[in-house]
């Protein structure tokens, strides 16, 4: 394929963070105001501000395959599309759905110029609203099986907190599946002490945002909807208590030497 | 300790992003714009436009305590101080490190506001580049020993590859270590199929961005400086070849089924 038959068309996923216009970085804005069409789950679609002239198709958030390759075919026409993606879109999002697509798509969907603008990830978000919880190595698991098998996601947080990362939960519970976060929280338990700090996180930035700090012995699973984001410190992570303030909490960058 | 003893000060601490002005959020230029004072490495501050009467104090790199410190008794005089941070605050940068200058300080300290924004931090930046190495299970690691013991480090590559996760890697070298990404790549190898694929990304959105991928058999650890994000990916992560294009890069988020 020589490279005169690269289409005209252009697929941007574009990544809104947490949710407030306040976390919208500039690319993101000339993103979405460039557009011809806006795909994407209708809540994330709500949050961008109407312009005349373009087209708008929300779809439901368990359809992320189907929205993928329906973007792809509209940019294949010509059109400058965008998909609107919560957070990041490479993080738990539409950007690995859109590559899966092309992947198995026709030969001339890699011809599309296809761009990712990244966007603030929920785990940044409420690691920014308490401190320096992610301050050491840490990762990223999300608790749906519903793409992967549950003993594999058991296997991740054995190894995670075993080798003393921070763990970012994503996706902690489901409509269909609210055992998830008790059930991590019991296979992380015999690794944690039960002083470890966990943070619930929802709606940073929104009117109903609720961030919070509790230990690991009195965390309560069944206070995380699926929109929360669920980060569960290592061994060294620490609380100040702040008389009129909430308090910090942090990671120390050295694991033996919390203050020097 | 009554409310009523709250200090005026603030510290605000602010990530820049990668380094051009495109990945600032509306928070993050809003919070430039109201300090009195900004703190922080030279090369980060001189991202920051000019504004008359906002005093400036350029620190070198390795000075994060010392900045911290003094960006905290500046804030305690009643100032309305910033320290500009790469990327986002919270991930190997300056969140961590002011926290623990607030946990040893002064108990005054904590009476003090204390604000995080978030930033677009560098594995964001480079997996967006090239599609969605990130799509999975994924881990952050500094390999940095100055602050952590090498073993620790090893113990931590061995977990996160074991179990599969993509590896995004900060710090690979530094002037005085040049060893540790070579180090890294060897504790690695066991672990991952010789085609997997690894992307070394630098200066993402500046003039002299470079980003790559590669395979783990043909990855040099020479082509990283101390700028370099490098992004292991898993036995699932692929390439897709495009005519004319760059490359994308995905990890599948269903680790079992690639295409579906």
């Amino acid at each position: 394929m020589s490279a005169r038959q690269t289409a005209p068309g252009k697929l941007t996923l574009v990544g809104l963070g947490p949710g407030d216009a306040r976390f919208l970085t500039a690319e993101a804005q000339a993103a979405l105001a460039n557009a011809d069409t806006l795909y994407g789950y209708g809540p994330y679609l709500d949050r961008v501000p109407p312009r005349p002239g373009q087209s708008r198709h929300p779809s439901d958030n368990r359809e992320e395959r189907a929205r993928a390759t329906a973007a792809l075919a509209h940019a294949a026409e010509g059109q400058n599309v965008a998909i609107v993606s919560g957070g990041d879109p490479g993080v738990f999002a539409m950007a690995a759905a859109v590559c899966e697509a092309v992947d198995a798509g026709p030969p001339s969907w890699r011809s599309l110029d296809v761009a990712i603008v990244p966007g603030i990830t929920a785990m940044l978000a409420v690691a920014a609203r308490m401190g320096a919880p992610l301050g050491q190595d840490f990762c990223a698991v999300s608790l749906s099986d519903n793409l992967k098998p549950w003993p594999l996601i058991e296997r991740r947080l054995d190894a995670a907190a075993g080798a003393g990362f921070v763990i970012a939960i994503y996706n902690p519970v489901s409509a269909a599946r609210p055992w998830q976060l008790g059930a991590a929280f019991e296979r992380l338990r015999p690794h944690l002490p039960p002083t470890t700090p966990v943070i619930f996180g929802r709606a940073v930035g929104r009117s109903d945002e609720h961030v919070a700090v509790t230990t690991f012995d009195a965390a309560d699973p069944a206070v995380a909807d699926m929109a929360t984001l669920v980060i569960v410190g290592c061994a060294q992570t620490r609380i100040i208590e702040r008389a009129g303030r909430t308090p910090l909490v942090y990671t120390p960058r050295s694991p033996s030497e919390a203050n020097k």
